[in-house]
């Protein structure tokens, strides 16, 4: 009834997560309204972003180069490697401001219920990086899947590489937090993790 | 602190109509996720709907043609109009399949708040079709904007062709509706246009 390439776009659209019909066609109605300038430029970015982004070869993280900006940069402290899921949680950690080292990006998690095993992950490169490593931090999820991630990368570095520090970052109730409306296994964590008053 | 292509993505998509930057992220990844030649399909349709869509030059709905396919349609009632705000308005009327005549879209609707005066809609070509017109439904929104538009064409057509039957869609409880779940508008509509009982 729209006409074809109008409902093509409808249809391309709601591959999108989380997109019906509905949004769909008001995504579409909204890119149809652009200038053609700005149409012609938001289908050049999603070339650009098939063309030239890769996996940075050091830490998997997403990136235009074969090595990241992270990586390449001589300022970060290259013996400190924070592993995670996802190239969105190294944006999310860099936002802190707060970490000065580097970032090992898995590309997944270990997860028996989807059948992901360590082999489907960039777990490997992460091995070729260790012997330069001075801590490893697991910034995996605090979840059924990124616990198990975890717990199974602590296993297998202590057993390569006893001298190397392996931590995890913390679970607790997350800043505004309030006791009464945390669950259980945070509450938990919260008090079996407390820490001594600083005076 | 995502690569140049990717973060120019994210912007792009947070124009669509609702999308902030959560979901344009995760919109953007999931194009990324994207095989090559999906991707290159999506792009192509962004760029086809600019360049292949237009207005039907007689009824304003959008087409690949000069003459949409309704307009086109010999099947149909040419005598019949059926007065809309946009497209997705006609979409809506015939997947009903009730509808046998024509449209038209008047891509607005006449709005003192946002400024939008008759002549900003498309209005001329309607007149242009009266001559051949029996009966202009008037299926403008059920608001106040969409009531001052039918107002304002019913009183015009009036004027210039007293024999043409000029209607407006009925306002009434919707299918479903509950009477004690109705707004008041709505609720006296439904009594002042109630109808007997066919038996």
């Amino acid at each position: 009834m729209y006409p074809k390439s109008l409902m093509e776009l409808i249809e391309r659209l709601k591959v999108l997560p989380g997109v019906g019909e509905k949004t769909a066609e008001r995504y579409a109605f909204s890119i149809m309204e652009m200038n053609t300038d700005n149409a012609k430029a938001f289908a050049q970015t999603i070339m650009d972003v098939h063309n030239k982004i890769m996996y940075c070869k050091v830490c998997g993280n997403l990136s235009e180069n074969e090595e990241c900006e992270i990586c390449k940069n001589t300022q970060r402290n290259h013996r400190q490697i924070f592993v995670v899921q996802s190239p969105k949680d190294v944006v999310a950690m860099e936002k802190t401001g707060e970490y000065q080292g580097t970032y090992h990006v898995l590309n997944g998690l270990i997860s028996s219920s989807k059948g992901i095993m360590p082999d489907d992950l960039n777990i490997a490169s992460l091995y070729e990086r260790l012997p330069q490593a001075e801590e490893v931090i697991l910034g995996t999820n605090i979840t059924m899947d990124g616990e198990t991630t975890a717990m199974y990368l602590d296993k297998v570095i202590k057993t390569k590489y006893p001298n190397i520090l392996v931590t995890r970052i913390a679970h607790g109730l997350p800043s505004g937090g309030m006791l009464d409306y945390a669950d259980e296994m945070t509450l938990a964590h919260a008090l079996a993790d407390r820490r001594k008053m600083n005076r």
